[in-house]
């Protein structure tokens, strides 16, 4: 089982080896993204136990600087889709997790204790809370994976930032990081479990080692591969120029520094 | 057993009702820092394994901004522990593995094809290196834990970023994000899993609604009696407060915007 997800995981270039198995391995290693949904609703006692499971993983120092909010009124989950550059699919999830960097508690504690709150201006502490944040969904995630739904991270929900943070009420020092998509998935749906780069290629043994354009190359045809039988003609190595080019690729958030700062978070 | 586990997590103020459980969930429940091990060896395949999870998480775009750098070099890891403000507990785990925020490929394929790189110096990358780095870390932090291994975050790889980004031979637009130790638990070990805010107060429905402060004083009074187990005195209100107050609670890290910058990562 382990072994099968492995091999669609790096199209047929998977690690050699004989590797330790197990079951979480094997749900971990099949991970795809899930926009399809059959409708059926995910109950109140689920979601409780995605966010226990969220708030179980590592947070920095335990001071816990994230928050999620949760998403089902149909005109808000309408509303979300739209800012996040009208991705449908969101309106056909059951529930949708909106992941908040958040530093707003922490703030409120130092108020009421008559303290200031310099250091969230500062960027670490941005960072900080999108690891957090990071951290938390991605056990969601996991959770919601293991309780056969599926799930597709929404990162263009900082396409715009504060349009979302109003609408989810948030206050300063608070701001979105992703938002989770979860549903029971449509048994019809095509997506598979999407090839990565090799695993020679993103792990380094002590030092660093630069990346060799024959391992690059072969990714590129494997990626083109499975693009091809989900319909599509993309290749991976123009994905990255063109993310990387210019603010083009950046689709609006070159102006997320701005965003931040009016949020709270300066980030200086 | 995850019932169990689940009153541990919030010291007795676990969210009601008949909750689904599988092993999995009771997996997150259960996570805790571990930082004393056996001394026993991690082979390399089970860190294959965890590689191979840590790939399977999802990654903004399939643009894959990010890299591990494994550390067992005994030099180089008592390194990283004095970089990492001295923590001796590091020289102890069979692998400490270095989670890298990582545009160098993308701005290499740019480079080998004449292009620019210019959205790579906005925070928003920045942003996303970061983020591809901690749900990439998530899962190689689960996959080790349903191995049976301890693991511990080490975010005070950001103490001294651009001497660890040197250790490990980062190139430009790499950067360090977190670390994690991983070795087989000392079974004397007594930390335990630490109590979380009740989730009424992380979790928002619709709505982001200000934390009661009731609910605060409830969970510091848990957290003072997890850590008096735990043989220390500490309260998470001071911590809170002590961390966003003023500059000395970044323990350094109010340059690290400076240092992002130098690293290729402008942050604009």
């Amino acid at each position: 089982m382990s072994e099968q997800s492995l091999s669609l995981r790096y199209g047929g270039d998977a690690p050699a080896g004989a590797l330790p198995e197990n079951a979480v391995l094997s749900l971990l290693y099949r991970h795809r993204s899930v926009r399809r949904y059959t409708g059926e609703p995910v109950d109140d006692e689920t979601v409780t136990a995605i966010v226990a499971a969220a708030q179980s993983a590592a947070t920095s120092s335990n001071h816990q600087a994230w928050s999620v909010v949760e998403l089902r009124d149909a005109e808000r989950v309408a509303r979300i889709a739209e800012l996040a550059g009208g991705q449908e699919f969101i309106r056909d999830a059951a529930v949708f997790l909106v992941f908040v960097a958040d530093w707003a508690r922490a703030r409120g504690l130092a108020a009421a204790h008559g303290e200031a709150a310099e250091a969230i201006d500062y960027i670490e502490s941005t960072l900080v809370g999108f690891v957090d944040a990071a951290l938390a969904a991605q056990n969601a995630v996991v959770a919601a994976e293991s309780l056969g739904l599926g799930t597709v991270y929404v990162g263009s929900v900082r396409n715009a930032p504060e349009a979302v943070a109003e609408l989810l009420g948030l206050p300063d020092a608070a701001f979105p990081v992703v938002g989770v998509a979860i549903g029971h998935p449509d048994p019809h749906d095509p997506a598979g479990i999407k090839p990565r780069l090799p695993q020679r290629v993103v792990r380094h043994r002590e030092h660093y080692r630069e990346a060799d354009p024959a391992d690059i190359g072969d990714y590129e045809t494997t990626v083109r591969g499975y693009y091809e039988t989900q319909g599509a003609s993309r290749g991976w190595i123009a994905a990255a120029i063109t993310r990387v080019r210019d603010i083009a690729g950046l689709h609006g958030r070159h102006t997320i520094r701005e965003a931040l700062a009016r949020r709270g978070l300066a980030s200086r």
